[in-house]
């Protein structure tokens, strides 16, 4: 197998792990920034690894798009092309194909779609989302799958979950030899179709199990509800990712849970949109009592933007002024709250203490939730 | 004084010194980085120095309208709120009130505008550009000057010198004891009134000597003669800075004249349009000649652009997708470039042979505007 994974420490249904790829050895829990267009926005590679990532995710659709598969391919691959050394995963390509990209028709076939871009028309089977990330050479592919909406009625999550498990055959059959595949867990909030499309996958000879389709919409304690009762019965020897989750919240449920990876928008996108998570909540940076707020971000952080000694009122003036080094400073802060977020999880796991910090650390986000710095 | 200035070589009429600031120890001739809005743009203040930079320009007419002067006081001052702790120079804005602001009024007190921000009218007269330099708290104040644009008459440029000379007794008896202040000559090609000013401006206890009013359309062929003429013969006690210039051949010419100090937005300019200094002329990245080329921007280049191994085929795909890391990675890379440059001539200098190396790269650099890279 082109992954390796083994578990280190179990505490309850949490997991503390080590994820081997050709590229790195990666502990997990682990949370991957995403890289869209093959870059963290706004972070170099070397600000990426110093915040503790040893995986990013890069997106097969976009790069697919443009600059193209084959151009990454004659350019050595995604790790020389954007110059990340350590792992990189890239999911199919599926969700942007339904999401972003316009006219799209979907069949048994895959997406039949009109780039956002130009407005060309392209199909993305499973044959052909395989033969992308082989191209782009990630260390861990995603199968194509299918991804209904929250509140899709039975028939389409149950519809959804059989063509996600035939495509998961086709992705088998068609991907590079050297590269990981995990298939990708649908069904909604049915925990009982959740658990037999898991089955079905796991009698597969994929290298992890990831859970899609949550995140869409539904309320939260939905999903954490699902995940408490989905995870725990997972194929323990694979790891668990749980694709596109979300608030700090979620990930310390998920990985009560038993979730191994994540990958989120948020740290990056909340940046630019002048968020940063600090201790006691979100602080929107923008807002007029910061305007002469000494303080550094989060005054207990051990960020380079903390650590540097830039001030809240520095931070608004950039990004009021409308300055890249304002998105610089929140990207580098949110992403290495979350990539240390994780970490201290797995310390947590490691040490036999995680029930306890779980409890402080979700204590402590419930009451930000509550009483948060500013109201978003 | 606030600024203390010794020459420590000089060959022909180029000359090497040291710059001593409040701040910095600043060796001449220097580059400083563009920091409009109290960051150069793009740039940490760690990557600036990493540079080799170690004073930058930042601008009176912006902070002044925000974050407003009295914040930036109450902050620490400069250094403290943008973290660059190294040398900072302030220009008056007058520059802006002219040409960047609305409805302006030029009278015998200042100049009367509308703020390009909100509409709102502001009076800038020399006591309140040091007074606002002053609450700055930059090393090196700027006076209030008046800037003919190219093309204006004799009577105009006579005007402009006559009132710069009344601003800058002005600026003396206004400025914070402190801070060192410079003194702007003008006159635009016109030696004799050049001369003239210098000697009016050269009587007084002013800390160095700049040149304004070049690069505002005139041909660079006459530039070049008239700092030839005009340089030499400035006080050879005091820096001379030749403000908002230029093309890598200006500098080279203009250092020969006896320059010490520079400013220029080309570096970050360009690099926000895509454009790249290198050996062999300007390398538009989005070109589709580009497109495939796994050289860095410069084969022969330090900088953290070239060194970190960033191909052309990746900073191009990043630029034409809209990421902040192609212009992070352009603009390292040309503000390493003019740095480097200034530090090579300074370098020659003090090793005797400026005039060699003067020619050589003069030569390299007209080659390059023959057959350049492309075609800008």
């Amino acid at each position: 197998m082109a992954v390796r994974f083994e578990l280190v420490q179990r505490q309850g249904t949490a997991r503390a792990g080590i994820l081997t790829t050709p590229h790195a050895v990666v502990p997990t829990p682990c949370f991957m920034p995403v890289a869209t267009q093959a870059t963290v926005k706004a972070l170099t590679p070397d600000e990426v690894s110093a915040a503790g990532a040893r995986m990013v995710i890069m997106n097969t659709y976009h790069l697919w798009l443009r600059p193209g598969a084959d151009l990454v391919a004659e350019q050595g691959g995604l790790h020389e092309f954007s110059r990340w050394p350590h792992a990189i995963a890239t999911d199919s390509g599926g969700y942007q194909a339904f999401s972003l990209a316009e006219r799209t028709h979907l069949s048994e076939a895959g997406f039949d779609f009109a780039s956002h871009l130009d407005g060309a028309r392209r199909l993305l089977t499973p044959e052909e989302s395989m033969r992308v990330q082989g191209l782009l050479g990630s260390d861990i592919a995603l199968q194509l799958d299918v991804c209904p909406p929250a509140g899709a009625s039975h028939g389409e999550l149950r519809e959804a979950v059989e063509r996600t498990t035939r495509w998961a055959h086709r992705c088998l059959a068609a991907k590079h030899p050297e590269q990981a595949l995990f298939g990708i867990v649908q069904g909604g909030l049915d925990v009982d179709l959740r658990r037999t499309h898991a089955r079905e996958l796991e009698a597969l000879p994929l290298d992890g199990i990831a859970l899609g389709g949550f995140s869409v919409g539904e309320p939260p304690q939905e999903m954490h509800r699902a995940l408490g009762a989905i995870v725990p019965g997972l194929d323990p020897a694979r790891p668990h990712y749980l694709m596109g989750v979300g608030t700090r919240e979620d990930l310390v449920i998920a990985i009560a849970a038993g979730v191994d990876v994540f990958d989120c928008v948020m740290p990056t996108r909340n940046a630019r949109n002048g968020q940063a998570f600090v201790r006691g909540g979100k602080l929107v940076i923008k807002n007029a009592r910061y305007k002469s707020d000494k303080r550094v971000l989060d005054p207990g952080c051990s960020c380079p933007a903390c650590t540097g000694g830039y001030s809240r009122s520095y931070i608004r003036h950039l990004y009021i002024a409308g300055e890249i080094l304002a998105h610089r400073l929140l990207s580098l802060h949110n992403t290495y709250v979350y990539v240390d977020l994780v970490r201290r999880a797995r310390q947590a796991i490691c040490e036999g203490r995680f029930e306890v910090w779980q409890q402080q650390e979700l204590a402590a986000i419930r009451a930000e939730a509550l009483a948060s710095v500013d109201t978003v």
